[in-house]
């Protein structure tokens, strides 16, 4: 049995659970526990330690959430195989814990969730209740500082601020960007490798043309079918790799002789699947095996998380610069601010300067300063942490609603971001699902939406439950109708 | 000799060179006049018709401009043969000059520039003064005017402003842009064939995916660098087309079996040249001869033109669906504003529909509100107007500068646009000329600089100057010392 020799401070700003789950991956990361190997029950080491056992629950909560350690039922916990493990060292260990800067304290707290050209959805049509796992909350929108940032900006405004500016977006905002991401996802980078753009599929477009050439792309599947679909209106062979519980199974991307995979590690969408460290070591192996493979992160989803802190982006495991980084504010703030940024590896960035430097900014920088000052004034830290309230709530009340459900089904996915997912424990077939839920007025979500490869077989009975842009009642209301359609 | 039936109206709104001009091309569209056959020389016509010779001069030179007739020293005006002519009629003599919304009679006075993406340069560096010819003039950008509609738009604007809008673009704001393209520029389309995006770059990397495939896209050359670079960023295969003094050479398109072509048929950059309608015939016909063929219009440039009303886009000639229309407000109003909109023919905003309807708008629905207030309360209109004035300004305080060096330079390419070319008459070679203008502290730009094909020989010799962003004593002192430089 392994010794645990920490010195707790209680003295710290970092919390006890904190202390507690960075020493004990810092171990892990430096050797000094071993895969396999079983770490004392959270009884004795909270015993040991003289702290509340939910305190050294919730340490191993993260970093079972993460991919350090796994529960083994009346067992206990196991350290997992970790591939590749001294790569990360000093990165992946180092700069998130670290990361102290002032949006870490409240982004600690924080949870994660989903974006990339999300709607706003309200519940339209004849639906009563739309359990969209698009929709956002619009209310929580916070229009008046908004538009207090944008009076002053304007005010403010000079002539040049009309004319044209850095073709990557103003030096400034990509500084605000580069310590967010830094602080908040655990991302490495400078500003330099930040490039502003229009929305993630602008983004996208540009780094098609990044990259270069007819490509192989593998996603996972299930997938984000927007995503899908913006690779196959490319020039690109689109192929899918399936998925087991940890994310796209890597030795099935092998067999795909992909040139770059698509994979959205920290919440997966649809599942909601967090990746976790074994799984990404193994997808960083992957594309260590040659010169011209990368991996997009597709980061839409990283500021809602209902449960442990955030996990840190695949980009700071990331020690050979094979991480394409995309991250959004349409989730996070608004659809219509359409921000979002890429973050380059140095050899892409080198392709950008001499190959697509030219294409001009697609963000005004009227918008660009407005964002700017949201960000570097605090305001954005401030919303965040009032939308993960918000959220956190409707997520909770959900869980609560759909208690009587749960003899009928499974519900997964729910640990972050704006939907979770239903799967029958009988033999309802999604359409009935779907069907059933129409006639009482409610609309839920298919599954297999998201599959996107034709020749997979859709698994029956899982549906989508979003409720980002759902009020309390509408959330009461609409499980109430669910019961009456599913449980009759 | 052909015999003048016109009875000029002397109450109408419509002006007297304008009346005589828009008679005598329908004369040539219904073909009461043939190619080949002899106008009345200007003082006859006056004489019969009871106007200042300068009245008919101005109409003669307004057909000249666009191809109807040409003047050959010492035997008159004679009408020139338009392939195709009778396609046209309806829309290119019908609409555009009845196109007589409240926009008309201000655009009508007005010339035409160009951009596509241009900077908004001001001298930097050393240099003592800049022609460039991508400069616009900042000073001239209507900030209190827009700030004013900023605050307007943002203390009317709802929640509903921040979510994600019309992929398209807001329709309002289409209405807006179809009705002033209608009018100024002869474009014939239903705001639904219209698509907002931030940037030409980002319209065409969208028209990329619209298209599909790897196409083999013709472009003049010279030409618009960055749009060369764009497609070259592509997965296209670029074949350049040489110029005659009325464009893009036809049988020469022709032989490189292009899907696309890509021209500037108001005022080609860098050289000028306006397009007559023979030669828009002509690549039209081109365009018809198979399905999959497009010309692609970069109307960059279409404000300001110094002499004779703004020409006719070559998309309101296009009768069967050929013609890709890009249109941008960068020039006319600011570099930062990053607006610019592209007409799809019908059978391409149908595969839009199909394949590309996803992709969400690059534009904040903030920033499109805005202009469309700006234009649709009649901002855009006096702001052009006063933009036009100044620059003609700024041309003609350049022409008559420029008239000490006209015994060694031939100027061309001046009658539109913000800039124009100095040829040398002697054997002065372009390297020369740009040397010797820096050796006085004078930035001025090659010519070579746009020829894009590898193969071609640059032809010596040739500059332009830019006077967009230069003020009248910086022009004053620029030309003097150039004059300084290539006249020692």
């Amino acid at each position: 049995m392994y010794e645990m020799t920490i010195q707790l401070q209680t003295d710290s700003k970092v919390r006890l659970y904190e202390q507690i789950y960075r020493h004990i991956k810092q171990e892990i990361i430096e050797g000094k526990l071993l895969a396999g190997e079983r770490l004392p029950s959270t009884r004795s080491l909270a015993e040991y330690l003289q702290v509340a056992r939910s305190t050294v629950d919730e340490a191993y909560g993260q970093l079972c959430d993460e991919g350090y350690i796994e529960a083994c039922p009346y067992r206990g916990y196991f350290v997992c195989a970790v591939e590749e493990l001294l790569q990360v060292e000093g990165t992946y260990s180092g700069n998130v814990p670290k990361g102290s800067s002032q949006l870490t304290d409240a982004l600690k707290e924080q949870q994660t969730t989903a974006d990339g050209g999300f709607e706003a959805h309200t519940s339209k049509r004849a639906w009563q209740v739309d359990f969209s796992p698009y929709a956002i909350d619009m209310s929580g929108f916070p229009m008046s500082v908004w538009k207090k940032m944008s009076r002053k900006v304007l005010t403010e405004a000079g002539v040049d601020l009309f004319a044209k500016g850095d073709a990557k977006g103003d030096m400034s905002l990509r500084r605000s960007i580069s310590r967010y991401i830094h602080s908040a996802r655990g991302v490495e980078c400078t500003p330099d490798q930040i490039i502003v753009g229009a929305g993630n599929e602008y983004l996208l477009m540009l780094l098609e043309k990044i990259l270069g050439g007819k490509l192989r792309i593998a996603m996972e599947n299930p997938t984000y079918e927007r995503s899908y679909r913006i690779f196959h209106s490319f020039d690109y062979d689109v192929v899918t790799v399936p998925m087991d519980e940890d994310g796209m199974i890597v030795e099935e991307l092998k067999k795909t002789k992909a040139d770059v995979a698509y994979v959205m590690p920290s919440h997966q969408f649809p599942t909601g699947t967090v990746m976790p460290i074994g799984r990404r070591m193994e997808l960083l192996k992957w594309a260590n095996g040659a010169e011209s493979r990368y991996l997009i992160e597709d980061d839409y989803d990283s500021e809602f998380r209902h449960r442990g802190k955030p996990i840190p982006a695949l980009q700071a495991s990331d020690k050979r610069g094979k991480v394409i980084y995309i991250g959004t504010f349409s989730k996070a703030i608004a659809p219509a601010i359409r921000v979002s940024f890429m973050v380059l590896p140095p050899a892409l960035l080198e392709k950008y300067q001499a190959d697509c430097g030219f294409y001009s900014c697609t963000v005004s920088r009227i918008d660009q300063c407005i964002l700017d000052g949201f960000i570097s004034e605090g305001y954005f830290e401030r919303h965040l942490n009032k939308m993960r309230k918000i959220y956190k709530e409707k997520h909770d009340l959900l869980m609560e609603c759909l208690k009587p459900l749960r003899g009928a089904f499974e519900i997964s996915g729910e640990n972050a971001g704006l939907h979770l997912l239903l799967t029958s424990k009988s033999d309802k077939s999604e359409r009935w699902l779907l069907e059933t839920a129409a006639s009482v007025g409610v609309k839920v979500y298919g599954l297999s939406d998201s599959i996107v490869d034709a020749g997979t077989e859709p698994p029956c009975g899982t549906v989508l439950l979003g409720f980002g842009g759902l009020d309390e009642s509408a959330i009461r209301r609409g499980v109430e109708l669910l019961q009456k359609a599913w449980l009759k």
